[in-house]
């Protein structure tokens, strides 16, 4: 395959690259609580330099973006690389097994919040390119990085970027490395997301909390609000109760539930890394409830007391956080028009608060750049990858097929127990070479693929 | 009225009285945290020693109880004063406008946390006890004083520690002040308490949080767990779906309603009290869900992210804290199996923890010994005051009637906006000197009583 040079090169500044990814990781980047982000994105850039990467800050509504390019004149194919610099916040960090800001390798793996998310992928992309450049001098393909300092916020400012530098920006594809591989290790292909809507709900009782016998019966539950109008959302069963939440939905095509089928499936495995021993389902679906079908999750329910002991108040305030997954072609502003319809019905002094939304993304599996991707990968990891038209997570995959109207492609580098998003997240130290010997192939096979 | 001594004495004293309460305050005494509790004792003890009062430390099972006397043989009724030197936990303390342990005087209020909530009211009994022996050199009917330290938790261990020392506490009658003042202002004399029934509902689902994209429809849900479970428990007007639970109420009597509708009622005062202005209920409804009605109160649910902005996962537990006020003659233990049974039926995997409970509590309202204390209320306030046959907060009554068998009273001397539970709690300066004068014309009365 002719990247042995490569290889070796990786393997013998294994340290080196290491080292390199600990000074990105030590650098705490929360978007949501805006702590470190601009002083991670410096320093991702001063990494990029250094790797011969011509590398700039671009301002947006929010935090900044890292962009960065390596461009030859001759090079007539363009690949763009997305990822992000920021994390999700730790807590709770009494549950981390060494502190989350400190990158700690036990048992082959990295310890660190951030770092399969994305900082450990990112830097396989970053330290491909210099390993590629120390071999040969140059890139076989045209390479533009956008690194965003707010997907853990919901990416509310990337589309309006993309928009505004669509000339920059301009590529045959968008490859990005996120989220985990698949459970069985195989590398795998992806081609689309879900959605996402994120809303809050707040309830309001009395104007201040009182003493739950003084004033029991008489000042209203704000917790109980909230209770009644989500029974009126939600099944047992978890159907969704919302007027119209089902219309739009697109039924997957005889050919994507072939690609389904062709996944690997350890029920054993999944319940291990689901930690839920009562997990039932079957392989398809499992697949189809994951990635083709919507949620409506909660993902925080705050009222009243919640320390040691108890506090007989009745609470003043209670608020519900929470975040629908949405499939193709759901669209989130229609979705949060019916939400807030609902709302508006059951419990109109309960307020709505908008908190961040993304539209889901697909890229048709059958064109021929996507065969070469999975080749690439193919020699990368010696193993055939996973097809897989669609994966659970979100990610602002739309920009790059809505509005720079090209195809993107997703590959994992993570490890599918990364725990991203929970205490004590990591990444295989293996599985981070790996990625870095996946983006030499990718770049290799584009170039191949560019001078037929 | 013949204590006109004492009235001036009080008045002389009244910046060093203050200081002597602010000594106690300054003092955290957070039961359920267990913070500062046996200091807050071992201080209070030695306040009392001060005030001419024999007291020791009664260890119990948990905090230990302050018991003071002040015998003289002759002497033929024994009062015994029932309080509390424990608090509440000081949360939200953002929300407070001075340090909440820092006694501060606004506006002729006294601002701390505890100092409605016992222990300015506690202190005015001690206080007039000092009062009562500077100026007499003895008190006209023996005194017993018990201070306990877990009241905030639900006095868990008074009740022992009443059947252990049954001869010790012998009495003729049980005073108390505790709670708020009626809105109005005018003093009343209580006769009783509603009981309590704490419980805690705790979901599990998987054994870690996940990332809500990730595992979007696959890891269940704790928080909807929960909210399945309560929707099945009580509907949207608050009536309670448990089998049985309403069994066992005491219908009011025509003389306790008879009580009731004497009761004073400004529906404007009270939207302002309790900071709710779509409050609508007239007297007798509020009154009688307030008192004579058992509540189901959520006063904590906790699930998830809380913090600022959002953080997709799916939480791996749900808690909801809640306390069910009881009315005669609900028995807490009873209440607690249907509970239990209601729980197992409709979502066996939830656990029920039980954090604590206390019966409910009535003395009769036609005893000469309520006429003595309403008119010694009368002598102090110069007014009439309200007697109220049931209240909506708990006290451990029952220890006393039911226990020790003798009638119990409760005559508040906190102002009804005292904020006990929450933040900014107060209590009026004049009201606290106006409480250590209620107990020197309560114990001249009783003395004249026990003479007849």
């Amino acid at each position: 395959m002719g990247l042995a040079t490569v290889e070796q090169l990786i393997e013998e500044r294994n340290e080196h690259y290491l080292q390199r990814l600990f000074a990105l990781l030590k650098q705490e980047s929360i978007s949501t609580m805006n702590k470190g982000v601009r002083e991670c994105a410096e320093l991702l850039k001063q990494v990029m330099e250094e790797c011969g990467i011509s590398s700039r800050l671009i301002e947006t509504a929010g935090h900044p973006v890292v962009y960065g390019e390596w461009i030859k004149e001759e090079n007539d194919f363009t690949v763009l690389i997305y990822g992000h610099y920021d994390v999700q916040p730790p807590d709770p960090i009494e549950e981390w097994e060494s502190p989350p800001f400190e990158p700690t390798i036990r048992d082959g793996r990295i310890y660190c919040r951030g770092v399969g998310d994305n900082k450990g992928q990112l830097m396989a992309q970053v330290l491909a390119i210099k390993t590629m450049l120390d071999c040969y001098g140059e890139l076989p393909v045209n390479v533009k990085l956008v690194f965003e300092g707010e997907e853990e916020n919901g990416s509310p400012h990337l589309a309006a970027f993309v928009e505004e530098h669509k000339e920059l920006l301009a590529c045959d594809l968008v490859y990005t490395s996120d989220g985990p591989m698949h459970a069985s290790g195989i590398p795998s292909v992806e081609l689309g997301v879900r959605g996402i809507l994120g809303v809050e709900l707040v309830a309001h009782g009395a104007k201040w909390d009182h003493h739950s016998g003084n004033m029991g019966n008489i000042a209203p539950n704000p917790a109980w609000m909230l209770i009644d109008l989500l029974k009126t959302m939600r099944d047992e069963k978890g159907r969704v109760l919302i007027e119209g939440f089902y219309d739009h939905i697109r039924q997957p095509t005889d050919y994507e539930l072939g690609l389904f089928r062709k996944l690997p499936f350890d029920r054993e495995e999944l319940i291990k890394q689901i930690g839920y021993p009562e997990f039932e389902a079957d392989a398809e679906t499992f697949y189809r409830q994951l990635s083709l079908e919507p949620t409506f999750n909660i993902c925080g329910f705050h009222s009243g007391y919640g320390g040691e002991g108890s506090k007989t108040i009745i609470p003043a305030r209670a608020s519900v956080k929470m975040d629908i997954r949405l499939v193709v072609d759901q669209d989130p502003a229609d979705i949060f028009q019916k939400f807030c319809a609902h709302v508006k019905k059951h419990a109109p002094d309960i307020e709505v608060l908008h908190q961040g939304e993304m539209k889901p993304s697909r890229t048709p599996a059958d064109l021929e750049i996507i065969s070469v991707i999975v080749q690439a990968v193919a020699d990368a990891y010696t193993v055939e990858p996973l097809l897989v038209p669609g994966v659970g997570g979100s990610l602002p995959d739309y920009v790059w097929t809505q509005i720079l109207g090209v195809p993107s492609v997703m590959v994992p580098y993570a490890n599918a127990d990364e725990a991203n998003h929970a205490p004590n997240e990591n990444m295989s130290v293996a599985l981070f070479f790996k990625g870095i010997s996946c983006t030499c192939h990718v770049l290799h096979r584009l170039g191949e693929f560019s001078q037929k």
